[in-house]
C-alpha cells in the first residue's frame, strides 16, 4: 500500500462523516424557501475547503445563490487544475417514496442514501479529500483551484457572469469535474461529452375559470385534452421527434463512433429488468447507448391540471401545464431548439385555447477530445486504481455551465466521476456507494500526478 | 302581497343567516379528513329540519357519511312530496383563486360567495324554509319528507342501500330536488333530465422509479408522453369520441326535440365572452345546448405526473395519472360505458408501460316526462312567481342517485332548482344569488299547492 492509500485508509471514517454533514443541509436551489440553507451550505463548503488544505477560500456573491472559491497554490510555474462542482441539489419529492429522510443520510448495505449524495455533494467532496491526501502526504504537484457553485440544478443562470468577471482568479490549465458515472466498479469509464438542454414550461388556458364538466363539458375545450394532443404530436410512431427542424443541425455520428459506443458492456435484459419495463422506447434505428448519448431527445418532466386529489371532482379546468425538456447533441444550439420548441407549442394550439410558454433552462452540449492531455491523465489514473483501461462513453446528462467554462477559460473539461447509473439521481432514494467514494478519493491524486507529468 | 310572500319578507334576513351557518361547515365528502365536519353538518341539518317544522327527524347511518331524514305528516290521505338534497360539497381547491375563504361566506353585490352556496346547501335549504312558510301560515296541503344526503359529490356510493332498506319510510308520490339551474331570473326553465356518468382514474407506470431524464431519456418510455398519447386518441378532429362503441346505445334525439332545445335564448358571442374563449370545442354537427344536454361527452378532470413545483427538475417520472369522466345520455348504460373506458385505456397502452385503471363513480342518466303531474305542478308554480312559462331544458350534469331513487321508489323526479349557470359550481368563487334564494322559497309553496290540487 502506498502513502496515499495509507492516509485514506487511516482517515476513511472521518472522510465519510464529513460528507454526511454536508448532506444534512437541504440546499435545494430551485425553491426560494431554501435561500438560507443555500448560504449555510456555501459557508460550510468554504470552511471545508480551508480545512482540507486551501490557503484561501471565499464566497463569490452572484445574483442568485452564492458560489464558493478556494485555492492552494504551490508554485506558479506548475500546472493548475480547476475543480468544478456544485453544492445545490434537486428537490427530493415525491417524499413518500424515500425510505429515509432525504436530508438525514442513512447508510444501508454500503450505500449512503441521501439527496445530493452522488449528485454532487459526495462527488465534489472527493476532490477536497483527494487534495487533503496530497497535502498531508506532502505530494502536491499541481496548483488546485475550486469553483463550487449553488445553481447547477437550475441551469447555472448566474455563474457565467461570475466566471467572466473572475477570469484571472479562475485561470487554469484544465477543468476537472466529478459529477458523472462509471459503468461499474468492474468497468471504469470516462465521459467524453455531455448533452445540451432546452427546458421550457407550457401553460394552456381554456375557459377563464374552472367549470362544472357536466354543465360545460362538450362545448368548451378542455385544456388538459388539448395539452395532451399537443404533447402527443411531438413524437411519431417510431419515437422520432416531429417538431419541425428539430434534427436539422444534429452532427451525425460516424460508423466508427457508433461502433465504439456500442462496445460498452450492455445487456438489454438486465437493463430492462433493472427498470422494471417490458419494452424500451427508443428512436427507431438506434441502440440504448446511442439514444441516450449521441441522439437528441424530448421528455415531459412534469404535467398538472384540474383536480388531482383524493376521489372524484367533475371539473373542466381552466388551465393545464407541462414542463418539457430536450437534450441536445453536438452542433445543436440550445437557443435555436428553444425557439423551435416555444414556437411549436404556440403554433399547434387550436383557437379554442391560449398558450403561454416560458423558458426555464438552456445549456449547450460539450465534447471533450480523447487526445487531450487531461483526458490522458484521467485515463491513466483510472488504469492505475482499477487495473484496467477506462472505456470512453458519451453521457446523456447536461450541465449548461460546461460550454461556458470551456469558452470563457479556453481549456478542456475532464469528467472524472465515480457515480453509478443506479444512483437514483434526481429520484427518491438517491445513493452513493461508499466504495465509489473512496475509489474516487484514491484515483484523483493520480490525475494530478499524471497531469503534472504530461 | 299574499300571506306567503309576507311571511318570507318578514323573515328574509333570518332565512339568509341560517343558510350561512350551514355554509360555514367544510363538509367535503371526498376527503376523509373532513369526516367529523360531515357529522357536525348532518347534526345541524337534523336540528334545522325540526326547527323548520318537521315533527320527526333522524340521522340515517350509512357505510359512509350519514344521511338525514325528516318529515311532517299532516294527513295520510294527502299526497306526499319527498325532498332530496345533499349537504356535502366539492373540494374548494384551487384555494388561491378564491376571493374569500370558501367556508366563510361573504356577500358581495347581492351574491353569497361560499362553497356549497348553490350546490347544494343553499338550494336544499330553500325547501326547509318553504316548508316553514307553509307551516307558519297554516297552509300545508301535502305531507313533506326530506332525504338530505352527504355523499352526492362522490357519487352516492352508500345511499342506494339506505333507500332500499327504508322504502316504507321514504314512500311518497313525487320526488322534488332543488339542485339545478334556471336559464336566468328573466327566463324560468325546468330540467327534464340529467346525464349519467362514468368516472375513472388511469395510472400509467413507465420505469419502476423516477429516473434522470438525461441518463435514461430517449431509451425509456415516459409515462406522461404515453398518457398524453392515450388521451389524445379519445377524440377525433371533429371532437367526436372515438372509443369503440361509445355512441352505440345513444338515443338519437328527434328533430322536434332538437328544435325545442335550441329555442332557449342563447347568444354564442355572450357565451364565449363569459368564458373568455375565442372558439368553442363541440362535437361537429351539434349546437351548444345539444352538446351539453343530449350528447354524451368525455372530459379529463385532472392530470398529474413528474415534477410540478417551482423551476426545473430533469426527471423522467415513474408514474402519470389522469381522472377521466364521460357524461351519458338516455339509453346509455354507465356499466357498459365504464367497461368500454377501462378496456380502452388498457388496450391502447403500448408494452413499454403498464396501465392500472380504477372506477371512481358511475350513475345512470334520468329523464322526466313533461306530462307528469309533478312536472305540471312545477311548471305552474314557476308561471305564478315569474309571470311567464318555464322552458323545458336538458341538464348536462349528473346525479347518480336519481335513477336509483326513481327505480326503487317508483315515482317521478322533479328538478325545481334556482341556481344560475354562472354560479361557479365545482369552481372557485361558487356563489348563489340572494334573489334566487328568495325566489325559490317563494315558488316552492306553490309546487305543494298545485301538486295537491292536480
Amino acid at each position: 500500500m502506498n502513502i496515499w492509500a495509507e492516509y485514506i485508509e487511516e482517515n476513511k471514517t472521518r472522510f465519510l462523516n464529513e460528507m454526511l454533514d454536508l448532506l444534512r443541509i437541504p440546499s435545494i436551489s430551485t425553491k426560494s424557501i431554501h435561500k438560507k440553507d443555500m448560504i449555510r451550505c456555501a459557508e460550510m463548503v468554504k470552511q471545508r475547503l480551508l480545512d482540507s488544505g486551501c490557503d484561501k477560500a471565499e464566497i463569490l456573491i452572484t445574483d442568485g445563490h452564492p458560489a464558493v472559491y478556494g485555492e492552494r497554490i504551490i508554485d506558479a510555474s506548475k500546472p493548475t487544475v480547476l475543480v468544478y462542482g456544485h453544492y445545490d441539489v434537486q428537490p427530493p419529492e415525491p417524499l413518500e417514496l424515500w425510505e429515509n429522510d432525504p436530508f438525514e443520510p442513512e447508510i444501508r448495505d454500503g450505500k449512503i442514501f441521501a439527496r445530493g449524495s452522488s449528485d454532487d455533494k459526495g462527488q465534489f467532496y472527493m476532490q477536497l479529500k483527494a487534495m487533503e491526501t496530497l497535502v498531508k502526504t506532502d505530494s502536491m504537484t499541481t496548483n488546485i483551484k475550486f469553483l463550487i457553485e449553488g445553481e447547477e440544478e437550475i441551469g447555472s443562470p448566474n455563474l457565467a457572469k461570475t466566471i467572466i468577471s473572475n477570469k484571472e482568479l479562475l485561470k487554469a490549465d484544465v477543468i476537472l469535474i466529478s459529477d458523472s458515472t462509471i459503468l461499474s466498479m468492474d468497468t471504469p469509464s470516462l465521459d467524453t461529452g455531455i448533452r445540451g438542454i432546452s427546458y421550457i414550461e407550457v401553460e394552456v388556458t381554456g375557459p377563464n375559470r374552472d367549470l362544472h364538466s357536466g354543465v360545460y363539458g362538450g362545448a368548451v375545450a378542455n385544456p388538459i385534452t388539448i395539452l395532451a394532443k399537443m404533447i402527443a404530436s411531438c413524437h411519431d410512431e417510431n419515437s422520432r421527434i416531429i417538431i419541425p427542424g428539430f434534427y436539422d443541425d444534429v452532427l451525425i455520428a460516424s460508423k466508427e463512433e457508433r461502433e465504439l459506443i456500442n462496445k460498452a458492456p450492455y445487456s438489454e435484459k438486465e437493463y430492462m429488468s433493472d427498470l422494471g419495463v417490458q419494452m424500451l422506447w427508443r428512436e427507431k434505428g438506434y441502440t440504448t447507448f446511442e439514444s441516450t448519448g449521441i441522439r437528441p431527445t424530448l421528455d415531459i418532466n412534469g404535467i398538472w391540471g384540474g383536480y388531482t386529489g383524493e376521489g372524484a371532482k367533475t371539473v373542466l379546468p381552466s388551465k393545464a401545464y407541462a414542463k418539457i425538456s430536450a437534450r441536445l447533441v453536438p452542433n445543436q444550439s440550445s437557443k435555436k431548439i428553444t425557439e423551435k420548441l416555444l414556437n411549436y407549442f404556440k403554433s399547434i394550439a387550436p383557437k379554442s385555447v391560449t398558450v403561454k410558454t416560458k423558458l426555464l433552462v438552456t445549456g449547450e452540449p460539450y465534447l471533450t477530445s480523447i487526445k487531450s492531455k487531461g483526458y490522458k491523465a484521467a485515463s491513466k489514473a483510472l488504469q492505475t486504481t482499477f487495473g484496467k483501461p477506462a472505456i470512453p462513453v458519451r453521457s446523456g446528462g447536461s450541465n449548461p455551465i460546461c460550454s461556458i467554462l470551456h469558452k470563457e477559460l479556453g481549456i478542456d473539461i475532464i469528467f472524472l466521476g465515480f457515480g453509478l447509473n443506479n444512483d437514483n439521481l434526481h429520484s427518491p432514494n438517491e445513493k452513493f456507494n461508499i466504495d465509489c467514494y473512496h475509489k474516487g478519493i484514491e484515483t484523483i491524486p493520480y490525475f494530478h500526478k499524471y497531469f503534472a507529468e504530461e
